[in-house]
């Protein structure tokens, strides 16, 4: 789909269905605003499907997974083929998204969008491989610009799909090893903050490490002069197939009017991605946690989203996504299960007040 | 009870659990400690069972019901009968804490301790009734000192009983119109800060009625001249029935060593009275959430604790330890759940960082 004709079909939410879920939620017995957010979320929520009693019943976390040519430059604690074991384990249940989904009723969909390694016929892994690893951005772009499309399309067919089988919220997750490198790029590109400021220690690197991966991210930016304000051009030179896999799906979702819970940092770096090229998809986007890594909070400032958890979270995967949509579920039953004051024959507040 | 014989019955936390804990998390499927404070909960949570994989499925909230004589300054902006009626709309399950108990798979087990009403044999309502409504603060003492000591000991009961019925994690919550005001009367005295630092606007009163609410604390605290150093003191002149409640379930929690998970800032206050009655009980202790009463924040400090969640939640009822349970879990199931780095056949870091 040409990008015009999809932020086309992507619309700012409607104050309206914010007031009249502000009615209801002031009727419910509790002294008003007192549960904060969660009635925050319950609003969004109806504002965004448009329905006064919407159901989240059916929920999936997609978990994108993809490689990363820069990995060769000694970027991540972890060797590249964890990339496709991580694969294996999530398809065998035993990687913390799969425990956190089973957790939350949350089904986790992985996809092949980028992993150096042929998978062949493996049973419940979604193959929408668009390339094999990326190219090292060090020495030249990630991907060309049909790739970045292509990569950003797949998801947006993927949220196709899955609104058409009433699938009612998503998660947006990632498994790519080196992925802190790109998405601290795209953060230094899109925010204008200095690569250092928004550079972290992913996995768990040492200090020599930190500054290698610094100097890594600057002299891709010095080959690759990606233009800021084309957002498909800095996904081509500096992002990674899983992160435009992620700008995809926000994109798709907000085209569908589906909410979709944002993860971690690599998340972020794809729907600020989604963002530059439509900013009405920030209605649609909850941002799940606020993560360890340091570029995160001007990627969430930047797009005006305010984290739902703060537990020191750095796994990536879509596990702090799989957490959020358990908070975001609390805010929709409060919503729809709680007593008013009249079903309940409470006394409001007093009129002296 | 005797306090000299429970404080004999609470331990600390051996550290030997956590280091045991800590070796099974490192050989998980991720990069340690990138699941940051569910690791955290997990370690915490072996230790306080002593138990290499315990289960925390059957779990209560208990929600205290007590009545205020200091209602009658105007220091809410609820009538004070608001209190037997959400314990019917509690019985009901019409509640915000019903709701997000339903959502966590949590019982909600109501407690009368206090309330200035005669429920008669009212189905699921734990009749423990001290007093019927405690006396006005601000004219002298709110309890008599024996009364305080059998509020704390009935939820001491409560502890041994559900201890005793395999429950496995508590909550501990409130309801009581005006119980902000001996909270943050007692939140004063045991931290040391000025009235105006510890008081906050409750069920939401506005600046005048503020104002009355500090000067009715201040003139509470000069009439009754608590002594900071013994909490039964600062509990009968100050503290209300339910917040005398929680004190006796933290300690018999810890007595019992089963984790209690404290909700916002009443139950923070008789955390607190805990506390000081017995500082290891601060082991056994999580705080749900970080409470929009300004007061909250200088208590868990005293305590030690930091809060799970920050949703600017302040219902009370125990809302927020629903929601944390949930989290708390999260973190209990990543531990046992998750692959190890063998199992899954993924390559640990490479040597070189």
């Amino acid at each position: 789909m040409e990008l015009q004709n999809l932020s086309s079909k992507i619309n700012s939410i409607n104050g309206k269905f914010i007031e009249q879920a502000q009615q209801r939620l002031d009727n419910l017995t509790k002294p008003q605003g007192s549960l904060g957010r969660l009635e925050e979320f319950a609003k969004k929520l109806i504002a965004i499907t448009e329905n006064p009693m919407p159901e989240i019943d059916k929920k999936a976390v997609f978990t994108f997974a993809g490689d990363h040519g820069v990995a060769e430059e000694g970027v991540s604690a972890f060797p590249k083929e964890v990339t496709r074991q991580m694969v294996f384990n999530f398809l065998n249940g035993g990687a913390g998204i799969n425990v956190l989904a089973r957790h939350a009723g949350t089904e986790v969909v992985v996809v092949d969008i980028g992993v150096d390694y042929e998978f062949k016929d493996t049973k419940n892994l979604i193959s929408k491989k668009i390339v094999r690893g990326t190219k090292n951005m060090r020495k030249g772009p990630e991907m060309t610009k049909d790739e970045a499309i292509k990569c950003k399309n797949v998801r947006l067919e993927l949220a196709n799909e899955y609104a058409g089988r009433a699938y009612k919220i998503f998660g947006a997750g990632d498994m790519g090893i080196a992925n802190t490198t790109p998405s601290s790029a795209i953060a230094a590109i899109l925010t204008g903050k200095h690569v250092e400021a928004v550079t972290g220690r992913g996995t768990g690197i040492t200090d020599t490490s930190w500054k290698n991966k610094v100097q890594v991210i600057k002299d891709a930016i010095s080959i690759n002069k990606p233009d800021h304000s084309d957002p498909i051009d800095v996904l081509s030179k500096l992002g990674g197939s899983e992160i435009g896999g992620i700008a995809g799906l926000v994109l798709g979702a907000a085209a569908n009017r589906i909410p979709v819970v944002v993860d971690g940092f690599i998340s972020t770096a794809g729907a600020l991605i989604a963002y530059v090229i439509e900013p009405k998809t920030k209605d649609y986007m909850f941002a799940a946690h606020n993560s360890q890594e340091i570029g995160h909070k001007a990627m969430l400032e930047k797009i005006g989203l305010k984290p739902i958890l703060d537990l020191n979270l750095r796994l990536g995967e879509g596990t702090g996504a799989a957490l959020a949509i358990m908070i975001i579920e609390a805010g929709l039953k409060i919503y729809k299960e709680m007593a008013t004051f009249e079903e309940a024959a409470v006394a409001t507040k007093t009129s002296n007040d």
